[in-house]
């Protein structure tokens, strides 16, 4: 059997092109014992990718040039020779990029039959999966979130910050959010509940968070760093707390931008600015799964995809994240379940 | 009776001159109901007044300009109208930068009889007083120190920092500390148990803490901010964390200088970053007061005043603060006891 793969051609330099990436046709091998076979359905692609595209090391250790690339994927066992994986099973790994491949089975996780899956395949890689998580972990636990208290989620309408935003609802916060687009800010405050969105492309960051939250800021989810986090530093109430998610802003710089110029008052108002990376926390995944499930079985978090078909768009859904194409999780659908 | 004071002349434009502030005698008023009068004995100088000659709003409200400057004091009673105030008594205030005063006794913490405090009453300003609080609270709490991690404070022989490296070896911590001199080097290594100490002057901060922290750090402990901040976020192990207790490198810029550019770090590497105030912790005073009386009766903890005499050196020992003149805790002295 064949599949197709996009390797890395080279690193890119700036934005990423088309031109970094490469795709090529592989033969897949037969399972061997305790191997399986997976059909891929879909993809995720993810802002944290761009690090490791670099030479240094960033989250993970680096892509390799000409190595096909990896990230999280959904699937569907089409051959087993592991006892506990069956054909039609659906199965979670981080073996995207790529249509179909073997592996030991080992290195997936189950989701039980694909028929049977309570919710679409791919939203175990968004809202309920990794990408959900990030958006538990990092409210709920890293920025030690309080009922009722004032919420600023930067990248809101995208797959962390759009589950955030209404995480901080279920909570009864109030939440400011900032997208890049009107289409994103009427999904985010009709939707999604946010009670002040705002375009970050208009008028200045420190304003619309003084409109949006006159008393100031208890919590910030950054998700882009950059001007963002330093306009929420600068609007942040005592003993705020700040979880730094992710910098979108500066992942595609060739050198690392300085940091907030104010960050001298996290001292004054006692505030704690606080990175993560979900991993950290995978003793909280049952929680997260029971918690989530129940929110959309209630209807009380709704999320979107932005689709992009076929493993040949891979790169451009990819490149496309640098641009805000995406409303919610952006992912690639590689195969019809 | 009279008093001489300091008052502020004009807000200081980058590092403060002599002619910035103002010499005055005045009248001290006599004590009315519930007020006392007061001899101050010292008076500290501390970095963080810098922030308050400026016209924005820092720790705490600006000095005014034409009024007298304030900090803490340590004086003794000379006359009482006060029912728990005797003269004779040793007292704690916010009122220095002037040689007597009268105000209401609730305004002061009695200390008890001046000739019969277990330690010198300046030592209230220094090592038992906020001062070493702001290193107890800072490490202990901010930092959530453990016992055997690796430490690294700047400003180590200064008044915060060579309290702050030796908590730290009490719990068994090992301790790098950067300082200004060689003689500093020497004071903190072989009396207070520092074991990997450097001048900030001399090569690069990033080889320094990989030579004297080949595993990286676990803890970091801030009194400086600007390029050692970028270097401890560079070198700092997975889940670290800083306690952002002070700036002094900065203090008299104009502008804010950038902040850290690996700030990004935090995120990949999971680091907490934690501004604070000594003043959030107060409800710890009594459990600080307690450790430390004991490690100073133990000999576990020393420490080191550099003192100028008399009230028109006050602020020569205020500037001299950013020169790094100081060696422990910078004060005043007021008055013979």
């Amino acid at each position: 059997m064949q599949s197709r793969e996009i390797r890395l051609r080279r690193r890119p330099t700036g934005v990423p092109e088309p031109d970094d990436f490469q795709l090529v046709t592989v033969e897949v091998p037969e399972p061997e014992e305790d191997e399986v076979t997976v059909r891929n359905l879909f993809m995720s692609v993810d802002p944290y990718m761009r690090g490791r595209m670099r030479e240094r090391h960033s989250y993970a250790t680096p892509f390799e040039v000409g190595a096909v690339l990896s990230g999280g994927s959904v699937g569907v066992v089409t051959e087993s020779l592991h006892p506990e994986l069956e054909p039609g099973d659906a199965v979670l790994g981080n073996f995207g990029w790529r249509e179909s491949f073997t592996t030991l089975g080992g290195k997936l996780r189950r989701l039980g039959p694909l028929e049977d899956l309570p919710a679409p395949p791919q939203a175990y890689l968004g809202v309920l999966g990794l990408t959900g998580m990030t958006a538990y972990v990092g409210l709920l636990e890293v920025a030690d979130l309080q009922e009722g208290e004032t919420v600023f989620v930067s990248g809101a309408a995208g797959a962390v910050g759009s589950v955030a935003g209404q995480i901080a609802k279920i909570h009864g916060c109030r939440v400011l959010g900032s997208a890049g687009s009107r289409k994103k800010i009427d999904w985010i405050t009709q939707e999604l509940g946010v009670d002040y969105a705002f375009d970050y492309h208009e008028g200045r960051l420190g304003e619309h968070l003084r409109e949006g939250a006159p008393e100031g800021l208890d919590v910030y989810f950054d998700n882009v760093g950059g001007s963002h986090l330093e306009a929420a530093i600068g609007h942040m109430r005592r003993f705020g707390r700040i979880a730094l998610c992710g910098a979108i802003s500066q992942y595609n710089d060739a050198e690392p931008p300085p940091g907030p110029r104010n960050l001298f008052r996290a001292i004054t108002m006692g505030l704690t600015l606080r990175g993560f990376l979900v991993s950290q926390f995978n003793e909280m995944a049952d929680e997260f799964r029971t918690a989530m499930t129940q929110w959309l079985d209630d209807g009380r978090v709704k999320y979107r995809e932005t689709i992009r078909d076929g493993i040949e768009s891979a790169p451009e859904a990819f490149i496309g994240l640098f641009d805000g194409e995406n409303m919610g999780k952006m992912l690639v659908r590689l195969g019809k379940a």
